[in-house]
């Protein structure tokens, strides 16, 4: 029943002709607040209040029942003890309301008691056919239509581009305020609470068609739902509004219960910022952060180029220092201007100025201020530059008369020629006056981005989200072949362990490449496959009972000559015949691969999220330095590269210390591979890792495969 | 004579009893500006303007030279044009003045002619005996004594513990309102312009003794005069004043022209990274968070146990969630709590609560809000907590009347009972306005610490600033026993680059242990150097005049047998006998290495602060991801080994990867002596690499090294 949590059944809720609020009293802060905040938001005509004495509260009458109300009522605010809540969903029911918003906590989040009582609420809810917003929150508020169903004082009556999702009731003031302070308002304020029935995810899906929102914040400790909130995300980054999120959890590593390394890798908040980045998400880590992102993103929609950076102009060479220190660090692209930008600004710039990005305008600017139009309008053009940057004195914080603001309308004039976005920036984080405001307005400004570290921190994120905006919006995602072109085991066959010799069958089917192997089933045929290999081999047991070849002797490395390849043969055979029932197939054997690079390739069934790929240099890359790149499936080729590519010890596979460099095409091939024979069988699969995918230059081997199913 | 800039002699430039405005103009903002700013500040009796035709300016007379006041003046602020400015100064010096303030520009900022304007500038200062602030500068403001000396408009007067130093005058009004914002008031405001006498320095170094001054922040482009710096900031710790730098110029990795691997790890920027780590300055990236952590420090001090962290205690949940993630992130040590600690919590938390820290008070603090006394001195009790850290809804930004703010109070009484500091902290970076102050007041508190991330941030630097404090100012400073302790060699001898053979005995004679060599000079010799170590052996040429052996063939690996011994020693004689004029002393044959750790110890010149060390792990670590740590010598083994733990690589030395952990002492032991060594010879030397240093379990071993004198 809770596919019934629609766009179109949302906007009864998120926009209602009219609200009860059930349980009104005069005791209850609760009530009070949210009585008050309708009324002075205009809505107070088509408020109820419903009290079971039906007496006067909050200096209004009150009715009974929902019943009595008389009028079509889409809303229920209902803010009743535990006790009373079930009645009071069926009394609202039976009056025709279909929406419920329930502050009362003492659900899910108060142990086993709670989560039981939960059960019920939701149960009782979808039998009534009602939508239900928490419970254990405090409401929300729809600035656009200036409808507040929410107990949090002090709501702020402009409306504005930005919707702000929390799953923190208690700490919604303290954004909302950070909100108002940095200029930016708000469309919705939605408080989640338990999510017991509509998630952040559904909240976003509605969001991706609401004229008035033009970016999404989001606070969250748990992606509830997380499949309903990965398609609102992409459908959110496609449509242009980015979706910025502030999650915590980043600091609790635990660590996964998995014998294969690869599981061991996959932190969950890991998994959490690879799915974010393949969404577009923005993933911030300040509450500060979280609007003033969303803001800007609001404001420029995202840049014209996917692969645009940003353009800087100050008239401090101080501020240019510490932006272009904080775009190194944040990721923001600052990009060397073309030749032609060059020419331009050095035609304008003073003799002792130095014409780049950032661009110092010296003292020269405060005597003739026309500087500032033509080298905003010069970097415009520039077709690196996806946005200009302006740092600018902002009016000050405080309540001195405005002194005047000589460049800020020399920023305006800039604006209003320039052939992409022109952002004024502030150097210090500061509110956004009604002061401040009028200067903007002076210049013919609306809107500034506070302060040079939490400037470079949001620019960076509005350039990745561009990115991630173009690659889903031009219907070129990462859509990988279709697991139907892989050739799959069937169902019955998908248990417990695999051995090394049926896991190389499942890849081989797959495309993936191999080295070269024969499975010998006497010691002759064991010489003569290395005779034929010519060089040392690899003498490795085959059989379906032996998962952990070597702990029982079943390995044997670096063998040369026939008498050796001889003795070794023997030797592994021997040590599986010591394993009771084990059925021996035969002998793999296989010509060593020295030199090169070793990957690691794992698939690993994530609870949350599904099968996640896992790329990652092995040795001390994997097991010293955690160094590995995540990745929902599918992965095409192109976006494997562009994980190789992020690794740490990716120069390893580019040619640091005298390897050649490999040919990463075929590397990225390979493991995109991979990654479609796990999304063929996810249904089963538990973990698929190739360790090592061995590299060396345009070679591509997996030396070795395990496959776990998760039935056993 | 810049020596003769004294904390005494600063202290008649910073606090004088009178101040003459020279180039005192109605045609100057910058002079009615500096004319307003001592008039506001009730300092007017003590200004006189000094005008070269001696008529009225700003609405007061005005003499036409210094010597006509009549009265004795301190400093002169010179607004005089560049060309004027001499004869401006020798006015000045005959009427008794014997400190220049000079605003003007044009000198060292302005290319060649500007560099020798400034020389000329200085000379004539020191001619006349003049200390000299700036050029090129706005100025400073004294809010303590109440005499600003600057051009800067809309000074603040309320004075504060904070003194502001800043090298950039167009951003010190921005960083002077965000002060002012958040609740921190200055002692000082000092704008370094050129520094071309009076460093940061200096300044620092008189503000030690300064009693108003109880934190100093600090912007910086670039450390002049860093001999002097780094001294004031040792003592500016040891006393007990955290100085908070933020630097521009991380970004800048310019790497050295070096030949050693060692000279390209070092670049300047982490460089004076490890200086000020070494010093306890808390660096910092962004102007906000500089005030924010000066404020910060200036308010507790250093905390009293050097090894405490911060124990946190939020009616939030997800501001708890929030300040962990940042902790985790910045640093910020969250003790575990022990078990007296969890008892006495287990006490007072609602059963559903759950004690740990961060502690989250859940909404049972809103019912009883006593819970906020007992919980922060329970916490202030525990031996690992230095600090309790109250995050609390601070009265909003804005201008509504005050609801009220019923935990503050709690908090407050918590504070006053508690046996640390206590420190509210607000969910959002916000202003702390009147209405807030009025908040803090009724509680009895005085400081609030702004914004979840800036908070982590702040109370990171602070514990990491406390620890260095105790360090240095119990006088158990890292000092080395003594580099007059190491045999050197005569400073004659101190040229070229030395051999491998020289520089082992250079390292002997320090005491670093060696790989062990013998000199054969046959190959007979050679053979039974070779058997007598049993294994295979190096083989590398001795010759003065061949730095690079591998070059030239000289050098020879994993030989085994007399008689490949002996055909190797032959080969590589051969090899240094093609180099013309290359006199061999012999071929050196020591026992082959294999396993264990390569290190790489080095010691590079730097030109700013002399001899640095570095030490890192060899292989990737070093090649590809730049994983070294450097310290300025002398360096003690205890520090060495701080240093071995912080590198990356570091688990590789404890026994990560099966390996053998090593002796770390023993390493950190080898590593302070190579300090030593280089100390004792720093005069001369431009690097002494060893490279590798090996080390198994507890041997430790010196494999090859290179010493590079600074005279050719």
């Amino acid at each position: 029943m809770t596919s019934s949590v629609t766009s179109a059944r949302l906007r009864t809720l998120f926009r209602p002709r009219s609200v009860a609020l059930v349980g009104a009293s005069d005791k209850s802060h609760f009530s009070a607040t949210a009585c008050r905040n309708l009324v002075e938001f205009g809505f107070g005509d088509h408020t109820h209040l419903v009290n079971r004495r039906g007496v006067e509260v909050h200096g209004r009458p009150s009715v009974a029942s929902c019943a009595d109300i008389g009028e079509e009522v889409d809303v229920a605010f209902l803010m009743v003890p535990q006790s009373g809540m079930l009645d009071a969903m069926s009394d609202a029911a039976a009056a025709g309301i279909r929406n419920a918003v329930i502050l009362s906590a003492g659900y899910s989040e108060a142990g086993a008691a709670g989560r039981a009582a939960q059960d019920e609420l939701v149960a009782h809810a979808e039998e009534l056919g009602m939508l239900l917003l928490g419970p254990n929150h405090l409401g929300f508020a729809n600035f656009v239509d200036r409808v507040p169903v929410t107990s949090i004082p002090g709501l702020r009556p402009d409306p504005g581009p930005i919707a702000l999702l929390s799953q923190s009731g208690a700490s919604s003031s303290a954004m909302m305020e950070f909100a108002a302070m940095s200029g930016n308002a708000l469309s919705y304020l939605v408080t989640l609470g338990n999510e017991a029935m509509i998630t952040a995810g559904h909240v976003l899906d509605f969001l991706v068609e609401d004229e008035a929102t033009r970016a999404i914040a989001v606070y969250m400790e748990s992606v509830r739902r997380p499949e309903v909130f990965r398609r609102a995300a992409l459908r959110a980054t496609a449509a242009g509004k980015a979706v910025v999120v502030l999650k915590a959890g980043s600091s609790e590593l635990a660590a996964r219960t998995a014998a294969a390394h690869t599981g061991a890798l996959v932190g969950d908040d890991r998994v959490v910022d690879a799915v974010f980045r393949q969404c577009g998400v923005i993933r911030v880590d300040s509450i500060e952060d979280m609007l003033i992102t969303a803001g800007l993103t609001a404001h420029t929609g995202p840049l014209g180029e996917p692969e645009a950076g940003i353009g800087v102009v100050s008239i401090s060479g101080g501020a240019c220092g510490i932006i272009a220190d904080r775009a190194a660090d944040a990721g923001m692209p600052l990009p060397d201007l073309r030749p032609d930008t060059e020419r331009a600004l050095a035609a304008i710039m003073p003799p002792y100025g130095t014409v780049q990005n950032p661009l110092d305008l010296t003292g020269a600017a405060v005597i003739d201020p026309s500087l500032f139009p033509k080298s905003i309008t010069a970097m415009a053009d520039d077709p690196g530059v996806g946005a200009v940057v302006v740092v600018s004195g902002m009016p000050a914080f405080g309540e001195g008369p405005w002194t005047g603001q000589p460049y800020l309308d020399s920023v305006g004039e800039g604006a209003a020629l320039a052939s992409c976005p022109v952002i004024p920036v502030s150097q210090i984080l500061q509110p956004l006056t009604d002061y401040g405001r009028g200067a903007l307005r002076h210049a013919n400004l609306s809107y500034v981005l506070p302060g040079l570290k939490p400037a470079a921190t949001a620019l960076a994120g509005l350039t990745r989200w561009s990115r991630a905006h173009h690659r889903l919006a031009d219907g070129t995602g990462r859509t990988a072949p279709g697991p139907a072109a892989v050739p799959v085991p069937a169902r019955a066959e998908r248990r417990g362990t695999w051995s090394e010799y049926a896991a190389r069958r499942l890849l081989q089917d797959a495309g993936v490449p191999l080295v070269p192997g024969v499975l010998a089933t006497s010691a002759g045929e064991a010489a003569e496959a290395a005779a034929g290999f010519g060089g040392p081999v690899a003498l490795k047991v085959v059989s379906p009972g032996i998962a952990h070849k070597s702990d029982i002797g079943g390995v044997r490395l670096g063998v040369s000559g026939a008498d050796a390849v001889r003795t070794a043969y023997e030797a592994v055979r021997a040590g599986a015949d010591r394993v009771p029932g084990a059925a021996v197939e035969g002998v793999l054997v296989s010509p060593m691969r020295t030199g090169g690079t070793e990957l690691l390739v794992g698939v690993v069934h994530d609870d949350q999220w599904g099968p996640v790929l896992a790329v990652g240099l092995g040795g001390v890359f994997t097991e010293v330095l955690d160094d590995a790149a995540l990745a929902l499936l599918p992965v095409t080729p192109a976006h494997a590269r562009e994980l190789l590519l992020g690794l740490r010890g990716a120069p390893l596979l580019q040619g640091a210390r005298g390897n050649a460099p490999v040919d990463l095409d075929a590397v990225a091939d390979a493991v995109a591979r991979i990654g479609d024979l796990a999304l063929a069988v996810a249904e089963d699969l538990e973990s698929l890792e190739v360790n090592p995918l061995w590299v060396a230059g345009a070679t591509v081997e997996a030396l070795d495969a395990l496959v776990t199913w998760r039935s056993s």
